[in-house]
């Protein structure tokens, strides 16, 4: 157990940089701060090296803290380490997952991220996805890296639930389509209202950038294109708001 | 026109202080930031004060700014006055509607909000009740203020199309009761899943802070308490997707 109470030591200055992805990657590091995320990440099994305790913070019992490192830290220096505005007093610092290679089943559900920066949004999806039982999230290029501390906060421990993967969105569609699980491309244009779609016992579906939308390339492979319609006066929906609304009316569940 | 160049100058303070409710509500004035949502606010005849506007910035021509007080500022001068990481170049100084009283009526839907504070997720519920076409939402006690820029921003325009208001929500209830309006509340417990639900052609849907929920009271005297099922290992949706998806499955737009 160690104890740091200078914002200027190297170790925090260390953690500091892995909020950034080339820091994370280099490292194999990543954060997850806070009581809810420290024990989602230690009940999936997610490897840490060590937790980054505030004095006086009170630990949960459910998790065996004197098996792990500690370093201890003053309020200042968690101030400065957490990336909330009110810190818990917890953070843990967990080891980067090797790269997961699944495999695409029939009779499953997925769910395909193309070029989504923003975080809160696509730790959103990655939370919808895991509560509508998805089988796996793939991340297209151009979508923010899943271990950004805000992704991980949105999800809300659901990045630690089920995989969720960097890769080739062209890649994903090949092996689906050559499985026979359909897959719905989501756009206004050329697109049918959802309402008129069965649910489906395996699907995946394409969600894009809400300013952008899905790449053309991958809606033209897609086998239909789906949109939710809009009744009032909004001009579209929030990416995780449609993608919700979607994902609860494909998904057979009976 | 007048030309600020300063960030010390008395103006900017004044300006910056409208990102604190007690000043708007003060001032009567709230801020519009970027084209996008300069332009809705126009659109709807927001009573605009004054436009700020960063040298050299391109004015789009649909708006007739020659008619308006413009306040031109240099880059610096705008990102101190910036809600955003990336300015646009263009603020709204945009007077705060009078407060609105809007009549309950037969054959409507209404959206009411108890105690959610987050500004993103309150944006984005206005977002999707415009786009489902409700009537009006009210915002019960501690929930965020709608003039919030972040809120502002969520919801993309469309605290602009429909009557937003600050209000009682035992109030409304008793006059949605007294109309007949079927009054949906939100919550796991003793709830049905939304599944089961027939379509409405008008209701009210009350939906709560994620972690504390709808206060006991309005579950109460709801007419029936519903929820979204969770398929998978997430704890719970998040406000927005579940709220996106419960109006679009009551919407009877039939």
């Amino acid at each position: 157990m160690k104890r740091i109470e200078s914002v200027k030591n190297s170790f925090v200055k260390k953690m500091k940089q892995l909020y950034q992805r080339k820091h994370r990657e280099k490292e194999g590091l990543f954060l997850a701060e806070g009581f809810h995320l420290v024990e989602e990440a230690f009940n999936a099994n997610i490897r840490i090296d060590q937790f980054i305790v505030q004095e006086g913070t009170n630990l949960p019992s459910r998790i065996p803290f004197s098996g792990f490192e500690l370093t201890i830290v003053s309020k200042e220096v968690m101030k400065e380490l957490s990336s909330t505005e009110t810190p818990q007093g917890i953070i843990a610092v967990c080891h980067l997952p090797e790269e997961e290679k699944i495999t695409i089943e029939k009779g499953k559900k997925y769910l395909l991220v193309d070029g989504v920066q923003d975080p809160g949004n696509v730790g959103t999806l990655i939370r919808t996805a895991d509560a509508v039982g998805l089988q796996a999230v793939l991340l297209g290029s151009g979508t923010v890296d899943p271990y950004n501390e805000k992704v991980i906060r949105a999800s809300q421990g659901s990045l630690f639930h089920l995989p969720v993967i960097k890769g080739d969105i062209g890649e994903w569609m090949k092996t689906l389509q050559a499985k026979g699980i359909p897959i719905f491309g989501t756009a206004i244009e050329k697109g049918t209202s959802y309402t008129a779609i069965e649910r489906q016992k395996e699907f995946a579906l394409i969600v894009g950038n809400e300013g952008r939308g899905v790449n053309k390339e991958w809606l033209n492979k897609s086998d239909q294109i789906i949109y939710v319609p809009i009744y009032g006066n909004a001009e579209s929906l929030n990416v995780s708001v449609a993608t919700g609304i979607l994902l609860y009316h494909l998904n057979d569940v009976r």
